[in-house]
């Protein structure tokens, strides 16, 4: 929960961080119109935006612009330049970079697709910081000044620390993402987290607010299967930062050994690996992943029998995986994201199945969807991350004049 | 999330409130060492003491009672007499009714044992309403007034509202207790909440600052299992206030048929009916539940087999439906409280078991424990939610002057 704030300082900084969350959710907008969506009177508001202005977070689109009735009054737009957040993904089998400005808006994106599981963690992270080096370079060209880094890897980190605990798919272990990353310029501070969580996060701040998702369990598989749980708006993510293990919910207690050490386990059944191999397609060479699955779906759309009975089965222990969720956590959604989402027409019927039959409590089956972020929802939860905690306390971030 | 205060008025609330929660965290204590806990000057948290000593929330016991060093000042407490929470449980054996003063401390308790199961929603609430007027005169006699009245029972209750959806061991559907309940005097604000919730908010603010336990499960069984879960020290009530049915996660996905249209359900292998079944225990007339439990646990200290048999496979799904709320939510702690506490020597170790070989982040196994509220935990913790909405916002249940 956040600390309440105690001094007028504090109440400053919060009023000024409003202002800014209002002006990002309901584009260029009047004065007056802030004023009524936040609740404080229109000479707060005046006094608080012209502090945004001259410190260069707010610009002032002239009259005219500001889309309401009555007389129009200057529309105030967030800054295309100032501060901007950098977020990268380390996925198995690509990197994604990725500059986000003060408005969401994505000004600079870099990827490449290199399998990264056998490279080892000095080769990846090199070519991650050239890649880093490339957008923090364009995104200066165009005006931004990179006001943190955020990074998704597929695997523990350790809460509030940048140390990638154990990311099985990647090979990695104790890896601290810090002592790794240095991008050119300035010292930048740096998040890690798991890229279920970035990938919810990002569902939750770019779903718009209208879809009214605040409470959802967002299903986010590669080669592993993670999931990021939003409650109240807010991520859970356990005492040592490590909730959202969904591959690793027991299904069959019974089954299969999983690499964790348990058996049974949902990605036993609904992982990719287990998918292709019950499927009968083998993976290979470099992009075997995409290739792999990319013939799966084929086949399931020919109605090839081994492709549809395994994706029957992946769905059912999804089912079940999420009943179990959905009985503890109650969410109002769960979204289909990553590698699965190009499979839900196959996977959600038994799943959506076995939540109509296994939930508890009457009328509280959650609605079950594809996630409204595609494949940089890691990358671009990460970046937003970083804009949000400038807007969240902008004074530190102010344009020096 | 709280919401954070915007105006003065909000500021002086949150600061009389966190002077009133320092005073009950640190039993009697002066003002400058509320100062020191809270992080205000002397001469503001002087201010806030007087305003909290005229309202009659605080007392002054006298120089010398402050318990610290250097010059004793005037130790301050919460008065023992003005507001006090009402807190009841409606158990499937008997209904619990508490009152209990600002300072925390049980002031009345009344009781009865007797079998709600059959008797029908009229006839149980109508008891609950003797009880209550007894203990709501009870309390008068002693200075007190309550400030409202809050019910646990063992059922779905809807977020926000005093409708128990579904509580299938007192056969009620859809019975709204606001309906029913009016103990003698004013009317008070009601509040309900699943028992299971109430017994993890008494875990939460009864045992004590020390053991830092702000994030875990707390695992209740009556005739049902339910779980209440606390994470960064707030309940999780879900997004309809059905989080938290334990009792319901898929332990063997094709196991026996549960009564929530599941099967393999949790509650098919160590809710009570089913331990007693696999035990070969009957339970026979009144109070038939109590003595067949009595039963299975000395027959378990005795060594018979079969009821050491059905302890372990109780202990073990157990520990299979916790492995999942475990991986999801990654808690500090699980905690076992209510009729299973009582069989924790025979529970915890298969449970503990599966937990270890089945959690999959290292390191990330919790403890393991019983709960240290005992039977009467759903109550209490219905009566201190009542204390609690009073020290969040003192100021409306002022004494008159």
């Amino acid at each position: 929960m956040a600390v309440p704030p105690n001094s007028q300082q504090e109440m400053r900084q919060r009023n000024l961080s409003r202002v800014l969350y209002a002006v990002a959710a309901a584009g260029p907008v009047s004065r007056a119109s802030i004023a009524a969506r936040i609740g404080l009177t229109r000479a707060s508001v005046s006094t608080l935006v012209e502090e945004l202005l001259r410190a260069g977070f707010l610009v002032e689109l002239g009259p005219g612009r500001s889309g309401g009735v009555g007389r129009p009054g200057n529309a105030l737009a967030l800054t295309g330049m100032g501060p901007c957040g950098i977020g990268a993904e380390i996925g198995v089998d690509h990197l994604t970079v990725c500059a986000v400005d003060l408005g969401g808006r994505v000004r600079v994106r870099e990827g490449d697709e290199r399998p990264n599981g056998e490279a080892g963690a000095d080769s990846v992270l090199r070519r991650l910081n050239s890649l880093l080096d490339r957008v923090v370079t364009d995104a200066g060209a165009a005006g931004l000044r990179p006001a943190g880094l955020a990074v998704a890897v597929p695997g523990l980190v350790s809460r509030s620390s940048t140390n990638v605990v154990r990311a099985p798919n990647l090979g990695w272990h104790d890896t601290d993402l810090a002592a790794h990353l240095a991008p050119a310029g300035p010292p930048l501070p740096l998040r890690v987290e798991n890229e279920a969580n970035f990938a919810a996060l990002a569902e939750l701040w770019l779903s718009g607010e209208s879809t009214a998702r605040r409470d959802f369990i967002h299903v986010s598989a590669e080669v592993g299967i993670g999931a990021g749980v939003v409650l109240d708006g807010e991520l859970l993510r356990g005492t040592r930062g490590f909730a959202g293990e969904l591959g690793h919910v027991p299904v069959q207690p019974d089954g299969p050994r999983c690499a964790c050490g348990g058996s049974g386990c949902l990605e036993q059944y609904a992982g990719e690996a287990a998918l292709l191999r019950a499927a009968g397609i083998a993976v290979r060479g470099a992009g075997g992943r995409t290739a792999a699955l990319a013939r799966l779906r084929a086949r399931a759309e020919d109605g090839d029998e081994a492709s549809l009975r395994a994706l029957r089965r992946a769905g059912k222990a999804l089912g079940i995986a999420l009943t179990g969720a959905v009985n503890l956590l109650d969410p109002r959604a769960v979204l289909l994201g990553g590698a699965l989402a190009g499979l839900a027409p196959w996977l959600l019927p038994p799943l959506e199945r076995e939540l109509r039959q296994r939930t508890a409590a009457p009328d509280a089956v959650p609605e079950v969807a594809v996630s409204a972020v595609g494949s940089d929802g890691p990358s671009l939860g990460a970046a937003h991350s970083v804009v949000r905690s400038v807007l969240d306390d902008p004074l530190p971030y102010a344009v020096a004049r």
